[in-house]
Protein backbone atom coordinates (compact mmCIF):
# COMPACT_ATOMS: atom_id res chain seq x y z
CA UNK A 1 0.00 0.00 0.00
CA UNK A 2 1.66 2.96 -1.50
CA UNK A 3 0.17 6.68 -0.50
CA UNK A 4 0.82 9.85 -2.72
CA UNK A 5 1.32 12.80 -1.38
CA UNK A 6 1.10 16.04 -3.49
CA UNK A 7 2.03 20.00 -3.47
CA UNK A 8 2.84 22.29 -5.94
CA UNK A 9 6.09 22.42 -4.01
CA UNK A 10 7.87 21.51 -1.14
CA UNK A 11 5.40 23.25 1.49
CA UNK A 12 3.61 19.88 1.74
CA UNK A 13 6.28 18.20 3.00
CA UNK A 14 5.53 19.40 6.58
CA UNK A 15 2.37 17.55 6.50
CA UNK A 16 3.98 14.85 4.76
CA UNK A 17 6.48 14.56 7.58
CA UNK A 18 3.69 14.37 10.16
CA UNK A 19 1.45 11.84 8.43
CA UNK A 20 5.07 9.79 7.88
CA UNK A 21 5.17 9.90 11.89
CA UNK A 22 1.84 9.06 12.42
CA UNK A 23 1.60 6.16 10.15
CA UNK A 24 5.20 5.01 9.44
CA UNK A 25 4.66 1.08 8.35
CA UNK A 26 2.70 2.66 4.65
CA UNK A 27 5.38 3.78 1.73
CA UNK A 28 5.00 7.15 0.35
CA UNK A 29 5.25 9.02 -2.60
CA UNK A 30 6.02 12.82 -2.55
CA UNK A 31 5.67 14.57 -5.50
CA UNK A 32 6.14 18.91 -5.79
CA UNK A 33 5.60 20.44 -8.93
CA UNK A 34 8.46 22.52 -8.32
CA UNK A 35 8.76 23.61 -11.77
CA UNK A 36 5.59 25.54 -11.78
CA UNK A 37 5.29 26.65 -7.92
CA UNK A 38 3.32 28.39 -6.64
CA UNK A 39 0.11 27.68 -7.77
CA UNK A 40 -1.49 29.99 -5.33
CA UNK A 41 -1.77 32.90 -8.04
CA UNK A 42 -2.92 31.17 -11.00
CA UNK A 43 -6.26 30.55 -12.42
CA UNK A 44 -8.60 27.42 -11.64
CA UNK A 45 -8.24 25.90 -14.91
CA UNK A 46 -4.58 26.03 -14.61
CA UNK A 47 -4.32 24.54 -10.96
CA UNK A 48 -6.62 21.63 -12.58
CA UNK A 49 -4.70 20.64 -15.47
CA UNK A 50 -1.64 20.54 -13.47
CA UNK A 51 -3.60 18.77 -10.23
CA UNK A 52 -4.80 16.24 -12.86
CA UNK A 53 -1.25 15.66 -14.23
CA UNK A 54 -0.02 15.42 -11.07
CA UNK A 55 -2.58 12.44 -9.92
CA UNK A 56 -2.38 10.46 -13.24
CA UNK A 57 1.52 10.36 -12.07
CA UNK A 58 0.79 9.29 -9.04
CA UNK A 59 -1.50 6.55 -9.87
CA UNK A 60 0.71 5.37 -12.39
CA UNK A 61 3.21 4.30 -9.67
CA UNK A 62 0.78 2.64 -7.77
CA UNK A 63 -0.25 5.12 -5.24
CA UNK A 64 -3.63 3.72 -4.07
CA UNK A 65 -4.62 7.11 -2.22
CA UNK A 66 -3.26 10.23 -3.04
CA UNK A 67 -3.41 13.36 -0.88
CA UNK A 68 -3.67 16.67 -2.25
CA UNK A 69 -1.39 17.85 0.53
CA UNK A 70 -1.91 21.57 -0.95
CA UNK A 71 -4.80 24.14 -0.04
CA UNK A 72 -4.60 25.37 -3.31
CA UNK A 73 -4.98 22.15 -5.57
CA UNK A 74 -7.66 20.79 -2.94
CA UNK A 75 -9.91 23.86 -3.03
CA UNK A 76 -9.44 24.39 -6.99
CA UNK A 77 -9.19 21.00 -8.53
CA UNK A 78 -10.45 18.07 -5.55
CA UNK A 79 -14.44 17.81 -6.80
CA UNK A 80 -13.15 17.14 -10.55
CA UNK A 81 -10.34 14.95 -9.83
CA UNK A 82 -12.90 12.58 -7.49
CA UNK A 83 -15.30 12.48 -10.70
CA UNK A 84 -12.30 11.91 -12.61
CA UNK A 85 -11.31 8.91 -10.60
CA UNK A 86 -15.11 7.50 -9.75
CA UNK A 87 -14.69 4.44 -6.75
CA UNK A 88 -16.78 2.60 -9.06
CA UNK A 89 -14.52 2.64 -11.99
CA UNK A 90 -11.40 3.00 -9.78
CA UNK A 91 -12.03 0.93 -7.05
CA UNK A 92 -7.84 1.78 -5.73
CA UNK A 93 -7.35 5.06 -6.61
CA UNK A 94 -8.63 7.47 -4.09
CA UNK A 95 -8.21 10.97 -3.66
CA UNK A 96 -8.80 12.98 -0.42
CA UNK A 97 -8.24 17.03 -0.37
CA UNK A 98 -6.97 18.98 2.76
CA UNK A 99 -10.40 21.19 3.12
CA UNK A 100 -13.07 18.93 4.56
CA UNK A 101 -10.91 17.54 7.59
CA UNK A 102 -9.83 20.92 8.42
CA UNK A 103 -12.65 22.30 8.19
CA UNK A 104 -14.12 19.11 10.61
CA UNK A 105 -11.25 20.21 12.86
CA UNK A 106 -12.37 23.26 13.24
CA UNK A 107 -15.78 22.38 15.29
CA UNK A 108 -13.98 19.76 17.42
CA UNK A 109 -13.47 21.62 20.49
CA UNK A 110 -16.96 22.92 21.28
CA UNK A 111 -18.80 25.42 19.88
CA UNK A 112 -17.72 28.26 16.94
CA UNK A 113 -19.25 31.03 15.53
CA UNK A 114 -17.10 32.84 13.27
CA UNK A 115 -14.40 30.80 11.68
CA UNK A 116 -11.29 32.95 10.31
CA UNK A 117 -9.36 31.72 7.31
CA UNK A 118 -5.78 32.33 6.01
CA UNK A 119 -5.01 31.52 2.69
CA UNK A 120 -3.23 32.11 -0.49
CA UNK A 121 -5.27 34.23 -2.95
CA UNK A 122 -6.34 31.49 -5.06
CA UNK A 123 -8.06 29.02 -1.99
CA UNK A 124 -9.45 32.80 -0.97
CA UNK A 125 -11.25 33.58 -4.24
CA UNK A 126 -12.65 29.93 -4.72
CA UNK A 127 -14.71 30.04 -1.63
CA UNK A 128 -13.81 26.28 -0.95
CA UNK A 129 -13.00 26.91 2.88
CA UNK A 130 -16.28 28.91 3.29
CA UNK A 131 -18.32 26.34 1.40
CA UNK A 132 -17.71 23.21 3.46
CA UNK A 133 -17.17 25.01 6.80
CA UNK A 134 -21.04 26.50 5.74
CA UNK A 135 -22.03 22.73 4.96
CA UNK A 136 -20.21 21.08 8.28
CA UNK A 137 -21.95 24.38 10.10
CA UNK A 138 -25.23 26.24 8.68
CA UNK A 139 -24.72 28.46 10.98
CA UNK A 140 -21.26 29.62 11.06
CA UNK A 141 -19.71 32.51 9.64
CA UNK A 142 -16.72 33.01 7.60
CA UNK A 143 -14.33 35.37 7.30
CA UNK A 144 -11.33 35.19 4.58
CA UNK A 145 -7.89 36.70 4.19
CA UNK A 146 -5.62 36.21 1.40
CA UNK A 147 -2.07 36.48 2.44
CA UNK A 148 0.19 36.21 -0.69
CA UNK A 149 3.26 37.24 0.79
CA UNK A 150 3.26 34.41 3.30
CA UNK A 151 4.72 31.61 1.16
CA UNK A 152 7.62 33.88 -0.19
CA UNK A 153 8.72 34.61 3.44
CA UNK A 154 8.75 31.07 4.70
CA UNK A 155 10.42 30.20 1.24
CA UNK A 156 12.70 32.67 1.17
CA UNK A 157 14.55 32.75 4.78
CA UNK A 158 12.23 35.77 5.83
CA UNK A 159 10.36 34.74 8.55
CA UNK A 160 12.25 37.55 10.63
CA UNK A 161 10.06 40.28 8.04
CA UNK A 162 7.11 38.06 8.67
CA UNK A 163 5.70 39.99 11.97
CA UNK A 164 4.18 43.29 10.33
CA UNK A 165 3.21 41.46 7.54
CA UNK A 166 1.13 38.96 9.81
CA UNK A 167 -0.55 41.33 12.31
CA UNK A 168 -1.84 43.44 8.76
CA UNK A 169 -3.08 39.76 7.77
CA UNK A 170 -4.64 38.85 10.98
CA UNK A 171 -6.06 42.63 11.95
CA UNK A 172 -9.25 42.29 9.80
CA UNK A 173 -9.13 38.87 11.42
CA UNK A 174 -9.36 39.27 14.95
CA UNK A 175 -11.45 42.42 14.26
CA UNK A 176 -14.14 40.49 13.55
CA UNK A 177 -14.40 38.69 16.13
CA UNK A 178 -13.59 34.87 14.80
CA UNK A 179 -13.24 32.57 17.35
CA UNK A 180 -11.61 30.04 15.50
CA UNK A 181 -8.52 30.82 12.93
CA UNK A 182 -7.71 28.18 9.98
CA UNK A 183 -3.91 28.38 8.57
CA UNK A 184 -5.25 27.38 4.88
CA UNK A 185 -1.84 26.46 3.21
CA UNK A 186 0.62 24.22 4.00
CA UNK A 187 3.29 26.27 4.20
CA UNK A 188 1.70 28.36 7.33
CA UNK A 189 2.12 25.12 9.51
CA UNK A 190 5.79 26.61 9.42
CA UNK A 191 4.52 30.30 10.99
CA UNK A 192 1.81 28.73 13.52
CA UNK A 193 4.33 29.64 16.53
CA UNK A 194 4.37 33.53 15.31
CA UNK A 195 0.74 33.33 15.07
CA UNK A 196 -0.45 31.88 18.02
CA UNK A 197 2.02 34.21 19.76
CA UNK A 198 -0.63 37.16 18.34
CA UNK A 199 -4.08 35.62 19.16
CA UNK A 200 -5.73 33.91 22.62
CA UNK A 201 -7.88 32.20 19.26
CA UNK A 202 -7.24 28.37 18.73
CA UNK A 203 -5.22 28.20 15.79
CA UNK A 204 -6.18 24.73 13.29
CA UNK A 205 -3.12 23.90 11.60
CA UNK A 206 -3.02 21.40 9.22
CA UNK A 207 0.28 19.86 10.44
CA UNK A 208 -1.86 18.74 13.51
CA UNK A 209 -4.98 17.64 11.93
CA UNK A 210 -4.18 15.40 8.60
CA UNK A 211 -2.29 12.66 10.35
CA UNK A 212 -4.88 11.99 13.22
CA UNK A 213 -7.59 12.44 9.62
CA UNK A 214 -5.91 10.50 7.47
CA UNK A 215 -5.31 7.97 10.28
CA UNK A 216 -9.14 8.21 11.04
CA UNK A 217 -10.24 7.44 7.35
CA UNK A 218 -7.88 4.15 7.07
CA UNK A 219 -9.66 2.36 9.94
CA UNK A 220 -13.07 3.77 8.40
CA UNK A 221 -12.14 2.08 4.98
CA UNK A 222 -10.95 -1.74 6.16
CA UNK A 223 -11.03 -2.70 2.06
CA UNK A 224 -7.69 -0.58 2.27
CA UNK A 225 -4.71 -2.75 3.87
CA UNK A 226 -3.85 -1.87 7.44
CA UNK A 227 -0.02 -1.59 7.68
CA UNK A 228 1.98 -2.17 10.88
CA UNK A 229 5.03 -3.04 12.27
CA UNK A 230 6.87 -2.33 9.42
CA UNK A 231 9.24 0.45 7.82
CA UNK A 232 7.62 1.67 4.84
CA UNK A 233 9.44 3.34 1.57
CA UNK A 234 9.81 7.16 0.95
CA UNK A 235 10.26 8.82 -2.16
CA UNK A 236 10.85 12.05 -2.81
CA UNK A 237 9.71 13.62 -6.96
CA UNK A 238 10.04 16.74 -7.65
CA UNK A 239 9.86 18.46 -11.44
CA UNK A 240 12.13 20.81 -10.68
CA UNK A 241 15.77 20.92 -8.77
CA UNK A 242 18.32 23.78 -7.30
CA UNK A 243 20.02 23.79 -4.41
CA UNK A 244 17.95 26.12 -2.88
CA UNK A 245 15.04 23.59 -3.45
CA UNK A 246 17.33 20.73 -1.53
CA UNK A 247 18.04 22.98 1.35
CA UNK A 248 14.66 24.11 1.90
CA UNK A 249 13.30 20.23 1.34
CA UNK A 250 16.00 19.72 4.17
CA UNK A 251 15.33 22.18 6.29
CA UNK A 252 11.78 20.89 6.32
CA UNK A 253 12.52 17.44 6.90
CA UNK A 254 14.91 17.92 9.34
CA UNK A 255 18.09 16.14 7.85
CA UNK A 256 19.51 14.87 4.44
CA UNK A 257 16.87 13.91 1.53
CA UNK A 258 16.99 12.54 -1.71
CA UNK A 259 15.39 14.52 -4.36
CA UNK A 260 14.51 12.73 -7.85
CA UNK A 261 13.87 15.03 -10.58
CA UNK A 262 11.06 13.64 -12.72
CA UNK A 263 8.68 14.80 -15.77
CA UNK A 264 5.09 15.83 -15.62
CA UNK A 265 2.13 16.48 -18.33
CA UNK B 1 8.72 45.03 -38.10
CA UNK B 2 7.24 43.53 -35.30
CA UNK B 3 9.21 43.81 -31.50
CA UNK B 4 8.73 40.78 -29.28
CA UNK B 5 9.38 41.18 -25.67
CA UNK B 6 9.17 38.32 -23.42
CA UNK B 7 9.33 38.15 -19.68
CA UNK B 8 8.75 34.99 -17.25
CA UNK B 9 5.79 36.98 -15.72
CA UNK B 10 4.09 40.64 -15.87
CA UNK B 11 7.38 42.61 -14.37
CA UNK B 12 8.95 42.71 -17.82
CA UNK B 13 6.03 45.12 -18.45
CA UNK B 14 7.79 48.29 -16.81
CA UNK B 15 10.43 47.95 -19.47
CA UNK B 16 8.17 46.84 -22.51
CA UNK B 17 6.09 50.67 -21.24
CA UNK B 18 9.35 52.73 -21.26
CA UNK B 19 10.91 51.05 -24.89
CA UNK B 20 7.08 51.61 -26.55
CA UNK B 21 7.45 55.36 -25.09
CA UNK B 22 10.93 55.41 -26.74
CA UNK B 23 9.86 53.41 -29.94
CA UNK B 24 6.28 53.84 -30.02
CA UNK B 25 6.09 53.56 -34.04
CA UNK B 26 7.07 49.54 -33.60
CA UNK B 27 4.00 46.79 -33.48
CA UNK B 28 5.17 45.18 -30.03
CA UNK B 29 4.00 41.67 -28.91
CA UNK B 30 4.42 41.37 -24.92
CA UNK B 31 4.64 37.54 -23.44
CA UNK B 32 4.49 36.52 -20.23
CA UNK B 33 4.32 32.92 -18.87
CA UNK B 34 1.92 33.78 -15.82
CA UNK B 35 1.67 30.13 -15.86
CA UNK B 36 4.69 29.17 -15.01
CA UNK B 37 5.66 32.63 -13.03
CA UNK B 38 8.73 33.01 -11.51
CA UNK B 39 11.41 31.68 -13.36
CA UNK B 40 13.86 33.27 -10.71
CA UNK B 41 14.59 29.95 -8.44
CA UNK B 42 14.39 27.48 -11.07
CA UNK B 43 16.92 25.45 -12.32
CA UNK B 44 18.77 26.56 -16.11
CA UNK B 45 17.51 23.33 -17.60
CA UNK B 46 14.15 24.39 -17.10
CA UNK B 47 14.40 28.66 -17.97
CA UNK B 48 15.88 27.61 -21.12
CA UNK B 49 13.01 25.07 -22.32
CA UNK B 50 10.25 27.61 -20.84
CA UNK B 51 12.74 30.31 -22.85
CA UNK B 52 12.76 28.32 -25.90
CA UNK B 53 9.33 27.65 -26.13
CA UNK B 54 8.60 31.74 -26.01
CA UNK B 55 10.75 32.27 -29.13
CA UNK B 56 9.40 30.12 -30.80
CA UNK B 57 5.77 31.74 -29.98
CA UNK B 58 7.38 35.10 -31.19
CA UNK B 59 9.05 34.30 -34.13
CA UNK B 60 6.20 31.66 -35.53
CA UNK B 61 3.87 35.25 -34.88
CA UNK B 62 6.47 37.47 -37.25
CA UNK B 63 8.52 39.01 -34.21
CA UNK B 64 11.66 39.60 -36.54
CA UNK B 65 13.67 41.19 -33.55
CA UNK B 66 12.77 39.65 -29.48
CA UNK B 67 14.17 41.18 -26.46
CA UNK B 68 14.14 38.78 -23.33
CA UNK B 69 12.72 41.10 -20.59
CA UNK B 70 13.88 38.86 -17.76
CA UNK B 71 17.40 38.49 -16.49
CA UNK B 72 17.00 34.99 -15.19
CA UNK B 73 16.16 34.41 -18.72
CA UNK B 74 18.83 36.35 -20.37
CA UNK B 75 20.85 34.88 -17.82
CA UNK B 76 20.51 31.19 -17.95
CA UNK B 77 19.44 31.54 -21.90
CA UNK B 78 20.46 33.71 -24.18
CA UNK B 79 23.75 32.13 -25.23
CA UNK B 80 21.89 28.98 -25.96
CA UNK B 81 19.00 31.14 -27.41
CA UNK B 82 21.38 32.88 -29.64
CA UNK B 83 23.00 30.09 -30.63
CA UNK B 84 19.90 28.24 -31.98
CA UNK B 85 18.81 31.33 -34.26
CA UNK B 86 22.35 31.70 -35.63
CA UNK B 87 21.75 35.41 -38.43
CA UNK B 88 23.60 33.40 -41.27
CA UNK B 89 20.20 31.09 -40.73
CA UNK B 90 18.05 32.84 -39.16
CA UNK B 91 18.46 36.55 -40.66
CA UNK B 92 14.95 37.93 -39.46
CA UNK B 93 15.20 36.05 -36.33
CA UNK B 94 17.32 38.44 -33.40
CA UNK B 95 17.53 37.37 -29.79
CA UNK B 96 18.57 40.19 -27.32
CA UNK B 97 19.00 40.29 -23.62
CA UNK B 98 19.20 43.05 -20.80
CA UNK B 99 22.58 41.98 -19.53
CA UNK B 100 25.02 43.25 -21.64
CA UNK B 101 23.50 46.90 -22.61
CA UNK B 102 23.11 47.01 -18.51
CA UNK B 103 26.52 46.04 -17.78
CA UNK B 104 27.42 48.60 -20.41
CA UNK B 105 25.55 51.33 -18.38
CA UNK B 106 27.39 50.90 -15.09
CA UNK B 107 30.70 52.11 -17.27
CA UNK B 108 29.39 54.56 -19.33
CA UNK B 109 29.31 57.62 -16.49
CA UNK B 110 32.60 57.72 -15.63
CA UNK B 111 35.32 55.34 -13.62
CA UNK B 112 34.07 52.48 -11.85
CA UNK B 113 36.07 50.00 -9.47
CA UNK B 114 33.75 47.77 -7.70
CA UNK B 115 30.10 47.15 -9.11
CA UNK B 116 27.21 45.95 -6.90
CA UNK B 117 24.27 43.70 -8.10
CA UNK B 118 20.94 42.61 -6.74
CA UNK B 119 19.37 40.16 -8.68
CA UNK B 120 16.88 37.06 -8.41
CA UNK B 121 18.84 33.62 -7.17
CA UNK B 122 19.01 31.93 -10.65
CA UNK B 123 20.46 35.38 -11.92
CA UNK B 124 23.32 35.54 -9.23
CA UNK B 125 24.09 31.87 -9.55
CA UNK B 126 24.57 32.05 -13.08
CA UNK B 127 27.34 34.63 -12.68
CA UNK B 128 26.19 36.36 -15.94
CA UNK B 129 26.42 39.71 -14.43
CA UNK B 130 29.80 39.31 -13.14
CA UNK B 131 30.64 37.49 -16.13
CA UNK B 132 29.87 39.98 -18.57
CA UNK B 133 30.87 43.43 -16.10
CA UNK B 134 34.85 41.69 -16.37
CA UNK B 135 34.15 40.87 -20.23
CA UNK B 136 33.71 44.97 -20.89
CA UNK B 137 36.33 46.00 -17.75
CA UNK B 138 38.52 43.00 -16.83
CA UNK B 139 39.75 45.28 -13.57
CA UNK B 140 36.54 45.69 -11.96
CA UNK B 141 34.86 43.74 -9.16
CA UNK B 142 31.84 42.44 -8.82
CA UNK B 143 29.67 42.12 -5.53
CA UNK B 144 26.31 40.31 -6.12
CA UNK B 145 23.42 39.71 -3.11
CA UNK B 146 20.88 37.43 -4.21
CA UNK B 147 17.35 39.27 -3.36
CA UNK B 148 14.39 36.74 -3.91
CA UNK B 149 11.67 38.24 -1.51
CA UNK B 150 11.52 41.93 -3.86
CA UNK B 151 9.63 40.19 -6.83
CA UNK B 152 6.82 39.01 -4.25
CA UNK B 153 6.61 42.35 -2.10
CA UNK B 154 6.50 44.45 -5.66
CA UNK B 155 3.30 41.70 -6.97
CA UNK B 156 1.57 41.47 -4.05
CA UNK B 157 1.09 44.63 -2.67
CA UNK B 158 3.77 44.63 -0.07
CA UNK B 159 6.08 47.77 -0.68
CA UNK B 160 5.82 48.86 2.17
CA UNK B 161 7.04 45.98 4.39
CA UNK B 162 10.10 46.38 1.78
CA UNK B 163 12.01 48.88 3.89
CA UNK B 164 13.59 46.26 6.52
CA UNK B 165 14.32 43.17 3.52
CA UNK B 166 15.72 46.08 1.74
CA UNK B 167 18.02 47.39 4.15
CA UNK B 168 19.32 43.46 4.63
CA UNK B 169 20.08 42.76 0.85
CA UNK B 170 21.83 46.46 0.38
CA UNK B 171 24.28 46.26 3.40
CA UNK B 172 26.40 43.85 2.33
CA UNK B 173 26.89 45.48 -1.47
CA UNK B 174 26.75 48.77 0.29
CA UNK B 175 29.77 47.98 2.52
CA UNK B 176 31.70 46.14 0.29
CA UNK B 177 32.26 49.68 -1.05
CA UNK B 178 30.66 49.83 -4.47
CA UNK B 179 30.68 52.69 -6.36
CA UNK B 180 27.82 51.43 -9.35
CA UNK B 181 24.68 49.37 -8.52
CA UNK B 182 23.14 47.90 -10.86
CA UNK B 183 19.19 46.30 -10.49
CA UNK B 184 19.56 42.80 -12.00
CA UNK B 185 15.74 41.95 -12.39
CA UNK B 186 13.04 43.83 -14.66
CA UNK B 187 10.69 43.97 -11.25
CA UNK B 188 13.38 46.23 -9.33
CA UNK B 189 12.95 49.26 -11.37
CA UNK B 190 9.16 49.86 -9.35
CA UNK B 191 11.80 50.29 -6.56
CA UNK B 192 14.36 52.24 -7.61
CA UNK B 193 13.11 55.22 -5.91
CA UNK B 194 13.18 53.00 -2.49
CA UNK B 195 16.72 52.23 -3.42
CA UNK B 196 18.22 55.69 -4.34
CA UNK B 197 17.04 56.88 -1.66
CA UNK B 198 19.55 54.18 0.74
CA UNK B 199 22.38 55.12 -0.97
CA UNK B 200 24.41 58.19 -2.87
CA UNK B 201 25.77 55.18 -5.43
CA UNK B 202 24.13 56.02 -8.69
CA UNK B 203 21.95 53.38 -9.25
CA UNK B 204 21.62 51.52 -12.99
CA UNK B 205 17.62 50.62 -13.32
CA UNK B 206 16.99 48.88 -16.65
CA UNK B 207 13.62 51.03 -17.40
CA UNK B 208 16.18 54.03 -18.12
CA UNK B 209 18.71 51.60 -19.84
CA UNK B 210 16.97 49.42 -22.51
CA UNK B 211 14.93 52.05 -24.59
CA UNK B 212 18.06 54.06 -24.99
CA UNK B 213 19.79 50.84 -25.58
CA UNK B 214 17.47 49.30 -28.28
CA UNK B 215 17.02 52.53 -29.79
CA UNK B 216 20.98 52.44 -30.75
CA UNK B 217 20.45 49.09 -31.59
CA UNK B 218 18.09 49.66 -34.46
CA UNK B 219 20.27 52.59 -35.79
CA UNK B 220 23.31 50.65 -35.89
CA UNK B 221 21.78 47.69 -37.94
CA UNK B 222 20.19 49.53 -40.83
CA UNK B 223 19.35 46.17 -42.50
CA UNK B 224 16.30 46.72 -39.98
CA UNK B 225 13.44 48.71 -40.97
CA UNK B 226 13.27 52.14 -39.34
CA UNK B 227 9.78 52.79 -38.69
CA UNK B 228 8.63 56.73 -37.76
CA UNK B 229 5.45 58.49 -38.13
CA UNK B 230 2.60 55.92 -37.43
CA UNK B 231 1.59 54.31 -34.15
CA UNK B 232 2.50 50.57 -33.67
CA UNK B 233 0.09 48.05 -32.47
CA UNK B 234 0.51 46.58 -29.09
CA UNK B 235 -0.31 42.47 -28.30
CA UNK B 236 0.11 41.35 -24.44
CA UNK B 237 0.16 37.76 -24.65
CA UNK B 238 -0.25 35.17 -21.06
CA UNK B 239 0.07 31.86 -20.66
CA UNK B 240 -2.32 32.31 -17.59
CA UNK B 241 -5.31 35.02 -16.34
CA UNK B 242 -6.74 35.78 -13.02
CA UNK B 243 -7.75 39.10 -11.98
CA UNK B 244 -4.86 39.82 -9.81
CA UNK B 245 -2.60 39.36 -12.90
CA UNK B 246 -4.81 41.95 -14.60
CA UNK B 247 -5.12 44.18 -11.72
CA UNK B 248 -0.70 43.93 -12.08
CA UNK B 249 -0.80 44.23 -15.41
CA UNK B 250 -3.04 47.86 -15.18
CA UNK B 251 -0.63 49.23 -12.63
CA UNK B 252 2.46 48.37 -14.67
CA UNK B 253 1.06 50.41 -17.56
CA UNK B 254 -0.75 52.90 -15.67
CA UNK B 255 -4.34 51.83 -17.75
CA UNK B 256 -6.82 49.35 -19.25
CA UNK B 257 -5.05 46.68 -21.28
CA UNK B 258 -6.79 43.66 -22.87
CA UNK B 259 -4.64 40.38 -21.89
CA UNK B 260 -4.91 37.64 -24.52
CA UNK B 261 -4.44 34.18 -23.32
CA UNK B 262 -2.10 31.50 -24.83
CA UNK B 263 -0.68 28.36 -25.02
CA UNK B 264 2.72 27.64 -24.77
CA UNK B 265 4.93 24.82 -25.35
Amino acid sequence: MKIGIFDSGLGGLAIAQAVMARLPAYDYLYLGDTKRVPYGGRSQETIHEFTSQALKYLFERDCQLVILACNTASAEALRKSQQEYLPVNYPTRRVLGVIIPTAEACFEDGPVKRVGVLATLSTVESNAYERELLRQCPSVSVCQMGAPLLVPLIEHDGLKYAGPVLDDYLRPLLGAGIDRLVLGCTHYCLLKDEIRARTLVPVVSQDEVIPEKLADYLLRHPEIETLLDRSGCREYHVTDITMAYSRFAEHLLGGPVELQKVVLG
